[in-house]
């Protein structure tokens, strides 16, 4: 965990140029405290104090620095250290990393990187952006089915140094089918003459390479894998997904709700990596959207100059119903939203939703409208305090089916249901608030 | 994963009453999968489905099930079943379960359950809720320091059977103190005759029993572990978190921050299994405080009544202004609530955050000014438009401001940033825009 003692004993380091300290930084820290310390120093210092452990520990340091930070660090690479980086780093980082690099000069790099590897890259590479296969590595663990628990754990001895996991190991046949999967908790108990084939699960929950990176994760936190393999569409075993780069799905997708939710194009980077311009456009987009609603419901208000003039206490109750409907409506947006995301909604039960958003609606505009009444009476006539209620109960209600309904259109039309942030709720709200509020007027006060 | 072809044929073995083909149901499909299909059963039928596998088995599906069908199920159970269940489920799922059943009941059973599982299970009770005690197990692996590795391995093929992971091992001595940490994997490509006190890391990532489950699961993904062991403020180990129970940590605190923000108090079960007199009720508390607060909006546009008299068309364009300043403030309160919850800004940040979001509201507001400038002129004169306008370059600018602030004050306060809901934002914004408005108008077109 983060110790703040750390990065001044760190930069003594430096300064003294104290090789022994620095090997012994790098490899007693989990990689991940050295590469929280690395994110504070200048590029050459981060290369200076990397230069005294062995590749493969620079490399494991370097796969938990932030990408913006990868990227400062690769520019100063000549071609050759940076093809010797990419070879040795696991395959999925290694993506991460060439896809966020300027593609001309990944061309140029990939010359100098072995075959195999190169290969394993354009693979890679082609998956489309959230698809399971551009989250998952290449660097898995298999047997064939037909040998002992004894053999399977010598193979597995010689598969461990380079291989993401050796805890889930997957059996195929030469064509890489995949016929099961073991865990080496199970091979580690079992008699070394057992069969593989005796032991291992026949029903394995696998993904296809191009579904969405979201069903890989719901389905690994479902069923509490450690990793789940990616199959291609003939079943064969192309990669697996492993519980790590899971929760940093979760947490992206998460993000991204919570970001449109608000009303902000959700970000790539976080909040304070991201340059201010780019905060602003994120944001600017929406609220230019909003604000073209606003004139909207200004286009409405002026169909009903004669009624305000009329009634002016009128104005007083209007932000007040414009935002029980927007208020209302956020709500059963963000409950439909964050049950379509986690996967609780389905087709079966969205007749059961419409239902249960429209007796809360009700119950909920009838308290409100009895609460807004007995405090309009404070302001306003009986018969004036009575519009304002029968109003705010309307628009409660229509908020609340209209929050349930978009989000579900939206997913059924293929997009992402999140695109109804409750401001853009509250907005279209504001529309149809003005419209019921003074028609009620104009129905109950005579027009 | 979910095949809806498993139900129909599941319901046939019952009505046959085929035994046979219920254990293998029960056995071959991961439990998660037998449990999925379980949901959907009359309690009677799923404990006639559980009855044809071993207990083990039947532990492992049931562990699978949601809290409340686990509850449906135990309270058809005999205090003997029920005991003998309980003493076999994992610690952290039993606790679970005991936590949600009526206290009474559980004195009532806990005599009837061995004695080193009942104090177990007294232990993790006394745990406060969201604390890392509260979601361990205390199934974790264990060795001596002086062991090798051949040792170690044997020790382990002892402990595997009742552990959550033996993938993640922890070196303790006599009085539990934590010493260091050894992976399987490490172990199983050392030499046996290798000290497991010279393979360790001894350099512990661990947290502490009392810390938030939140801090857990934000290490647990920064650093990539299948577990992280938990320690007393001893240094002792008391317990591990495992992968998949963080998984479940980190969704759930993004479903609570979610709801918060979209005005709802967060439900503790599923959307659909909330009843909806709860649902109503944790919507409606927030409900009646935002209209409260627009009351507090209507006795301010009260005190500017001879004004709406002399400019009527300031009506027109008072949603529009009052919506402009909720979104940006709703936007910066998005942004700042998920940076805090994802531990991406600390005290130093601060400083930097309140000018970005300072100018982003700057450049935002003169940006939308302009624009509102432009879409006014059609409706009102040159004068009113810039009125319109400079209103709401301010509210804007307000709006993000505040948006920003009020979080980070409640984080501050201890509370949850998360309270500062979008519409609270925009309820508070509501009463400082009509302000900023009329004040303006007053301002630019003489009082």
């Amino acid at each position: 965990m983060y110790d703040p003692l750390l990065l001044p004993e760190l930069r003594e380091m430096l300064i003294e140029n104290d090789a022994r300290a620095m090997q012994e930084f790098c490899e007693v820290f989990h990689p991940g405290v050295v590469s929280e310390n690395l994110e504070a120093l200048s590029v050459a210092e981060c290369w200076s104090v990397l230069s005294h452990t062995s590749l493969t520990r620079r490399v494991e340091v370097f796969e938990f620095l932030t990408l913006p930070r990868q990227m400062e660090l690769v520019a100063t690479l000549d071609k050759k250290d940076l093809s010797a980086l990419l070879e040795a780093m696991a395959s999925d980082d290694r993506v991460a990393l060439l896809k966020n690099m300027d593609q001309a000069k990944v061309e140029l790099l990939l010359p100098l990187i072995a075959q195999a590897e190169r290969g394993d890259i354009r693979k890679l590479l082609s998956y489309p952006e959230h698809s399971a296969g551009s989250i998952m590595t290449t660097d898995y663990a298999s047997l064939p089915e037909g040998v002992t628990v004894r053999d399977a754990l010598a193979q597995l001895r010689t598969q461990a140094p380079d291989r993401e996991t050796i805890y889930y190991v997957y059996v195929i046949d030469d064509a890489r089918h995949l016929h099961g999967f073991v865990s080496l908790r199970k091979l580690f108990l079992a008699r070394p003459d057992a069969l593989v084939s005796e032991l291992m699960d026949k029903d394995v929950i696998s993904v296809r390479v191009d579904e969405d990176q979201e069903v890989v994760a719901n389905r690994i936190a479902r069923y509490d894998f450690i990793a789940m393999p990616v199959v291609d569409d003939q079943g064969r075993l192309v990669g697996i997904v492993t519980h790590d780069d899971v929760l940093d799905v979760l947490q992206q997708e998460a993000t991204e709700d919570v970001h449109r939710l608000g009303g902000v194009e959700p970000l790539e980077d976080g909040y304070l990596s991201t340059p201010l311009i780019t905060l602003a456009w994120k944001r600017g987009i929406w609220l230019v959207l909003l604000l073209v609603a606003g004139f909207g419901t200004a286009a409405i208000l002026s169909h009903y100059k004669s009624e305000t003039q009329k009634s002016e206490w009128l104005v007083l109750f209007l932000p007040l119903v414009l935002a029980s409907g927007g208020n209302a409506g956020s709500q059963s947006a963000t409950l439909v939203i964050r049950a379509l995301a986690l996967g609780q909604l389905n087709r079966e039960t969205q007749a059961r939703i419409g239902r249960r958003e429209l007796y809360t609606g009700l119950l909920l505009g009838a308290t409100l409208a009895l609460m807004g009444f007995t405090f309009a009476r404070f302001y306003v006539s009986t018969a004036d305090a009575a519009v304002v209620a029968g109003t705010v109960a309307l628009v409660v209600t229509f908020g609340t089916v209209n929050g349930t309904l978009l989000p579900i259109i939206l997913k059924q039309l293929g997009m992402d249901p999140a695109l109804m942030s409750n401001p853009l709720i509250a907005s279209l709200s504001d529309m149809v608030g003005v419209l019921i509020y003074y028609n009620v007027a104009l129905l109950a006060l005579g027009g």
